[in-house]
């Protein structure tokens, strides 16, 4: 499939996902999920109590909304759910009254530094309702008595979330986290969860996978905590890297979350895919998380988790807004997401340990590896592949000698695969366990 | 008490001190000891005899001087100790002789390059006699026969210390050392021991000490010598952190000397505080060393010692002069250098190890810790308090979980105690021993 | 012997071995192995038969050549070996033919970006042969017939290496190798045997020698080979540093080839040796490597090899080119190279691990080593040996205790010496073995 046919296929899936009404729980992010197992039926939906514990936290009662509006003193419906899903608060309790401009205003909520901008807000744990307009409706409302109506239950239910394991040659895993508790904004978190599903079709198309693919779709926070509750033990033992997904689809630079820790194998193969592909990355520091690493690199748990963004949550402007829509991403966008990630797995999945065999350099020429006339001018690719040798001494991985000796990783592999063939050089087996 | 108030206090003590002929022997050293048992009742005073073996040195002979001057061939006494305590070099034996002008300059030391100071001249361990005058001076100066008179003993006695120990709930030990062996000169030395004063009244106000505190007032060298000698095995078991008290009386910029090994507990306190009282600081090397860190830090001894200044000894132009008198420092110079090295010991005495008992972020809104509303802009104090929580594993102190955050340690301390309250953290027991 | 000499009899013998015509094997190396000898009577020559297995290579037929020549349509002697033994590609093949231009052509080979330059070209493994010539020569060829000869034999013979050891009171080796492979080229290859004479010169000098000193001449990449197929485990086993000699006679500036590893004692002791002797020096890349280097840094070799060179081969104009003939180099340009390995190996003969004796600094008065009046201004050498004993803690050797107290290790081995005596140091054995 061409690179701009992939790109229209992630785009169309979250032009489809966008009006759902998505939160924590409910109706909204269930059956998003039901679409996203449309388009790779392995996925397997979960679903866990409200009230349950999980960690520190509770599975909270499950949010459903029907309709929400407002109807102004002359009686026209002039803020309405239909039209945007951020114009209610999220997890907004139900209300159906009649009240006076002051009032209402207690329950607004709006950007005044950008005043075209519907703001995203929630409240999840303390029991209220709200509304969310842009600061210039805001300024046009007149006194008087309002309608206010929010047909909404928050009852004993479940939160769901999405889950599919791709076993491969290892037990050992490499973890996709991806989030679908957003209503409508597109790149975070929309991009997240599109792209996510173009990798698992990527994985699927991989003949003899190497290492074992978790992923999972779950809500941000209390779906990580949760899903972390159950699994805990098995992450832990098993994960050799992960990737939180998401902010994925604007055309926007690249950049960079570093793991807490800064040096794991998806921080490692990370950098070295943004040094070739996108150089100009911003790198963030750990000190500017916001997102599932907070509880995958909490310490109790510390994974190996970074994420590959393009534009980060909180720091482009659109971010948690209606400006947040179908328009700041693109096929591209997206295309440049899903690839960067990608070239990440294909990395993790080449990332050898090497030895080499032969004491001193091998003689080439009885092998056909080398030109016959010792003139000046080499060959560059025997001088990639002597010091491919020169540091295979069965310690390094393949990723720490792309970086001795300055190449991408990418352009090393059919090298290895010709030296493997050659008996020049063995893998040494750093796999904890075989399947 | 209000920061000028301290200020005077320690301005007025050195002014008090100031005349005494300190030596590293002698009754100037044992009356300004008095002085400051006066204020501190708790020190110790010690007496080590002449001819006792410490170390690799020998206590030299007491010394005493009682009057000396020179009289011009005018009869005019044109020089005396009276005056200024300076014109004689330390140690002098005695002599009443007259003689020539050329055999006089044998025993005459000016600094033409600052022709308006008295130099400070001493010779410990070699016997002669001699006079210390302004460059100027020595121009004026005529043939004839001039008559020397020093009345002074050089017989057996002892060199005298000041020791006070505050013991702290544990025994590990903060460790500060300050000499008192320089006669009338301000910055180097008087604002070491009128400062540490000053710090013992603040240590002594500490309700709950953690660490338990050692003061020394010696003569610099042969003194922190005496002490280790008789110390030594102790020292190197419970001192966790020590700090030379010198040079903190100008108002000029601050300066570091850092222990020999760099890293110690110390060194990272002391940077640490100055990165954000005076980050305009000078960080010395240890090859710049020239006080009691010569032997705190000497390999075999190996403590953690570091010297946190104002205008470094050898580096500012009154060093070792008349220059360096009571007008070189001020009450706000004084201040300042009590204020940085009472701030490392708040430092020190907060510096937990701690540990987050929770698997995955605490959920903070039950607790009463978190705004409600998820709206964009969170308070900075949560944003702190998470990163604290981040970073907290049970191996890093808080020194280093401030340093990677970004926060001086004296903005956490009240987040750390919100948390050990709600159980969220708990303190790791790294003392070795507790009393 | 004066600089000046050492330099001219360097030039001497570098002129003398200039017109042999040295390959990997043959009577050219032989003759040259025979000279050296001549100079330092102690140096074994080792022959090895073609066909021997060594590592993953195999010893190749004895090459001999004899004339080689091109006669023009005209009946001109256009080229021939007589005039310059690069003229003819290495391992030619014998041939007596009459050919055409065209035919002739394939068989040319010159370097058309430096048309007054003679390629050097070898065809050790792949049976060919060739004539090299400038590019403005052939520019003036003609069509017609020519009639090219080479009397060269291929033959099973053996490779001939030269081998030297001067014994030390340890076991523990210092080796030097050096090649003797190549013909008439001037600063890669004969400034490496030279240099390398003149060391062994030196060497043998030195009486009390502390280490035992391997030197080898031998043909490179083949001859490093078969010198580690028969002596692998021994190097292993003794050599704390090895140098390799190349590239040592032009005026340029020096450069410095790191091993793979960059922080063996070799890679210290000559960067420490060029921080102060020529700081302008360059330093590579292990991966701009392209001599024995390649054999004795190889993974499953490991040894401590750099080596310390003017213009490295591949990187100069002249290099593998007629134009790297006898002007290129100098007297003084040899002397430079000689005197900075020299320098090397003095700095690890007199490095030493040390230990200070006493706890905390000594007293030096009594000792007459310190000036006896206190004054501002100290002598520098009490300041470096105060730094010296400061550092001196039985782990560092002498040469980091020179890097950390910022001063070249021969301004240290005097004051060494003295504490020696005077046991305010001892020497800590980290010799593995006493012979």
């Amino acid at each position: 499939m061409i690179k701009e046919d992939i790109g229209k296929r992630m785009y169309a899936l979250a032009t489809e996902l966008f009006p759902l009404p998505r939160s924590i729980t409910g109706e909204g992010t269930r059956q998003t999920l039901k679409i996203i197992k449309r388009e790779v039926p392995e996925l397997q939906l979960h679903e866990v109590p409200s009230g349950e514990k999980v960690l520190d936290w509770t599975i909270p009662l499950e949010w459903n909304i029907y309709e929400a509006y407002i109807i102004s003193p002359d009686g026209e419906r002039i803020v309405d759910f239909e039209n945007n899903n951020l114009h209610v608060v999220g997890y907004s309790a139900p209300i159906d009254s009649v009240i006076s401009l002051d009032e209402l205003k207690k329950h607004l909520h709006t950007l005044p530094s950008q005043p075209e901008a519907i703001p995203y807000v929630v409240s999840y744990y303390k029991k209220t309702w709200g509304f969310c307009i842009t600061h210039n409706q805001l300024q046009t409302l007149k006194n008087g008595d309002y309608y206010v109506k929010i047909k909404s239950t928050l009852e004993t239910g479940s939160l769901t979330y999405g889950e599919l394991v791709l076993k491969g040659k290892s037990d050992e895993e490499v973890f996709l986290s991806t989030y679908v508790c957003h209503p409508s904004m597109a790149n975070n978190e929309l991009s997240g969860p599109v792209v996510t599903t173009e990798l698992i079709k990527f994985l699927k198309s991989l003949k003899d996978r190497r290492y074992t693919y978790r992923i999972i779709f779950i809500p941000e926070t209390i779906g990580s905590i949760t899903y972390l509750n159950q699994h805990i033990e098995h992450l832990k033992k098993f994960v050799i890297a992960g990737f939180n997904m998401t902010c994925l689809g604007d055309n926007r630079v690249f950049s960079y979350m570093p793991s807490r820790r800064g040096d794991t194998l998806s921080d490692r193969v990370a950098r070295h895919v943004l040094r070739y592909l996108h150089p100009e990355y911003i790198a963030y520091s750990f000190l500017n998380r916001g997102s599932d690493e907070r509880q995958y690199c909490h310490p109790r748990v510390d994974l190996p988790f970074v994420s590959i963004m393009r534009s980060k949550y909180n720091d482009y402007p659109e971010y948690h807004t209606s400006l947040d829509n179908l328009d700041l991403i693109s096929p591209e966008g997206l295309y440049g997401g899903f690839n960067v990630n990608k070239v990440c797995l294909e990395c993790i999945e080449n990332n050898k340990t090497l030895l080499n065999t032969i004491i001193g350099e091998p003689h080439l020429s009885p092998r056909g590896l080398y030109p016959t006339l010792g003139a000046r001018e080499k060959e560059i690719n025997v001088t990639t592949m002597m010091n491919l040798i020169a540091y295979a001494d069965g310690k390094k991985d393949l990723l720490s000698i792309a970086e001795e000796i300055g190449k991408p990783i990418w352009e090393l592999t059919s090298i290895v695969n010709t030296l493997l063939n050659e008996k020049i050089l063995v893998e040494v087996n750093t796999l904890t366990k075989e399947s």
